[in-house]
């Protein structure tokens, strides 16, 4: 067993990983282990009691989408009584964005990986094995993500689910696939780092939808639905989640590989997870991101860092390809030298340079691809993360967006637990 | 009369004019002083016998479209006896890529300036006053606009214009208008520079447009007019082209000003115009642009600079805001330092920087906005432009795209007139 040879395997894996939207569909019926009385969430396992406002938030307005609660108590009720049992996405092969609610009955992307088909590891079949799926994106505002579910929230999910999911699922089929690993590399030339600044994909995402839309619709509806995601600035996130994913699913499972192929946070624990040792996940209590709050809020609302969104700068996109995206500063503090600084810093810690990720300004140099624990641990960088900040009650939902860095302590577990495995 | 007085009110009615697209119609119907026999051109007046290939040949298409000849010999007889008349574009409120052939009979976009309304002044009346007109972009590959009229390039723009017009039109109408300088400022924060590189522009536009285009006409005919503006990466040129018309426009005409209102070539001369200096065009003879060819092309197929997409660079955008746009190198050759150095440059030779266009990777500085003859000619910088590249026969089209500069001795023929008119 070659470290070098693992990591490189493993690299190799998740930047030729292909991941193509192929469809849409319930999670009952596409989500391999989901079931009527499951809802999954964003970030390494938690209970109701541990759990944050928003997740408990979000946990609630699932419920109540489900008709299967109609408050918060009921809802607590069903979730501590295990009548309603709570997993990860990534125990599924999804990912979702902030609390990252999937119930049985919401539609979700489905991503396929193409390059790698069966091929892919066992240890990645347990979550998913070739396939990665996300829900639909709420876009901003009072949001179930954000752990917001009023009348309105809950509103704007069924519309989403009744009106618009049948017509993606039509548009997609019909498109033969849209292929989101080409569309990352153009949107990362358009200023996007794929994370929190997704304006350039949802609207590529939409064009090359649109014409396919129009077609399995009437027309106010079809006008509806490309309004929805044209309007909306982080249409494509959940998809490009999805995708990374699917990319990061692909180096999981290689014997001695200490790549990262999971960072998550459920609100209350980040976790990771690392290719060369299985399903553990590698846990520690989350920080409050650092950022730009919305007019009326401060740090004091903030909840602690949510949501499987990491996985994108675990597929070398987000926080690490903060260079391609000089105008996100305006969105999440700094100036653009420190977000080509982020950028410059992640190298230090990571395998492989991107491929097909380049980012111009760095003369079109590869994204930093591949976090490496033995990396993080000598230097004593962690990684950089762009994301949302939601309030720390459940119900109120989203109050601005910052940078925030994981827990060293998850990383150095880990080595520990590689060096036991593997012993060195 | 205060030369910088007068400049600083040139400059502030250039970026304060907010020029929006508020309509489609036939050129014989919109533009003031169209004509059934009348054409317009890119850049200052030329004879079909000093004109280059590229803008006899889309002479000649034109005039197929319109029905009045069957091929290059009939189109000639027809302008040579002045039967047909050739004017530029500029003569009438218009600007055209490349050839910038525009027919009475061919739809054109309608733009308003909407800060200045009637106030525009008396010199920019005679241009058209506070509206501004462009035809429809045509795409890549054999089109009219690089002087190629195959029954393809003409069957083409009878579909943009008997089946897309009318739809745009309908959807134009029914959006209220869109706001081109509010989208150009969004576009440059996604690594456009708006002349060259229109990606994010294009899609932005396709997204607006989209919620009104399905309602406009039957699905699949909606499906087709999204699919050709969508994938059309310079679909919103044409409106780009228009608003920096309109804007330079509302400079032009300030008396004792020496900003540059207007620059445009014919593909045989270069010409530009002086907001202090009325409808006097200076112009001398076009240079061959430096850059990248299509594959086997090389320069010496190349037609002299031709266009009036030079009028981005006259409002502050284009090559001016190349450092916005880093990933444009890979098709107009050179390195993401050399876009930034293009637009450090150009803060020489101009009077402002730009309130509403702005350049993330420079800290969000404004783009280098109104081209000053003094600082021309004193620092002998020449503006830089970027640019297709035409094929020198008429028939071809395009064999690349680069970078090309003004010749100097309009700057310094300029400037000898303005001190003769001002008397220094």
């Amino acid at each position: 067993m070659n470290i070098e040879n693992a990591n490189t395997e493993a690299t190799e894996r998740m930047m030729e990983a292909r991941p193509v939207l192929v469809g849409l569909g319930k999670a009952r019926d596409v989500i391999p282990g989901m079931r009527d009385n499951l809802l999954l969430h964003a970030g390494p396992p938690i209970t109701w009691e541990r759990a944050s406002g928003p997740m408990q938030g979000a946990i609630t307005g699932a419920l109540i989408f489900e008709g299967k609660a109609t408050n918060e108590a009921e809802a607590q009720a069903l979730v501590e009584s295990g009548e309603v049992e709570l997993e990860p996405c990534h125990h599924h092969g999804a990912a979702g964005p902030m609390a990252g609610l999937i119930a049985p009955s919401m539609s979700v992307y489905v991503i396929e990986n193409k390059t790698h088909g069966s091929t892919v590891s066992e240890a990645a079949l347990t979550t998913g094995g070739n396939r990665s799926f996300s829900g639909l994106n709420e876009g901003y505002g009072k949001v179930l993500r954000y752990g917001a579910y009023s009348e309105e929230v809950l509103a704007k999910l069924r519309w989403m689910e009744d009106v618009m999911a049948p017509v993606l699922a039509d548009a997609i089929e019909a498109s033969g696939g849209i292929d989101i690993r080409a569309l990352l590399a153009e949107s990362l030339h358009m200023g996007d780092e794929g994370h929190n600044r997704n304006k350039a994909g949802s609207i590529l995402y939409t064009t090359k939808l649109a014409p396919f839309v129009v077609k399995a619709t009437d027309a106010d509806t079809a006008s509806d639905v490309l309004r929805f995601l044209g309007d909306n600035a982080l249409s494509v996130l959940n998809p490009v989640m999805a995708a990374c994913k699917a990319m990061a699913d692909a180096a999981h499972g290689i014997e001695g590989s200490t790549i990262v192929t999971v960072m998550a946070r459920n609100g209350t624990d980040f976790g990771i997870r690392v290719s060369g040792l299985g399903d553990r996940w590698f846990t520690a209590p989350v920080a409050i991101p650092q950022g730009l709050y919305f007019p009326g809020f401060t740090a004091e609302d903030a909840s602690g860092d949510i949501g499987d969104s990491t996985i994108t700068e675990t597929a070398g996109i987000g926080g690490f390809a903060m260079a391609s995206a000089p105008a996100i500063v305006t969105f999440v503090s700094g100036t653009p030298q420190d977000a080509i600084n982020a950028t410059l810093e992640m190298y230090e810690i990571t395998y492989a340079e991107h491929k097909y990720f380049t980012i111009p300004p760095l003369d079109f140099r590869g994204t930093p691809t591949g976090i490496d624990i033995r990396k993080v641990v000598e230097t004593g960088i962690t990684p950089r993360v762009n994301t949302g900040i939601a309030h720390k009650d459940a119900g109120v939902g989203q109050v601005g967006a910052g940078l925030v860095r994981p827990p060293m302590e998850m990383f150095e577990e880990a080595l520990v637990a590689f060096a036991e495995r593997y012993g060195f």
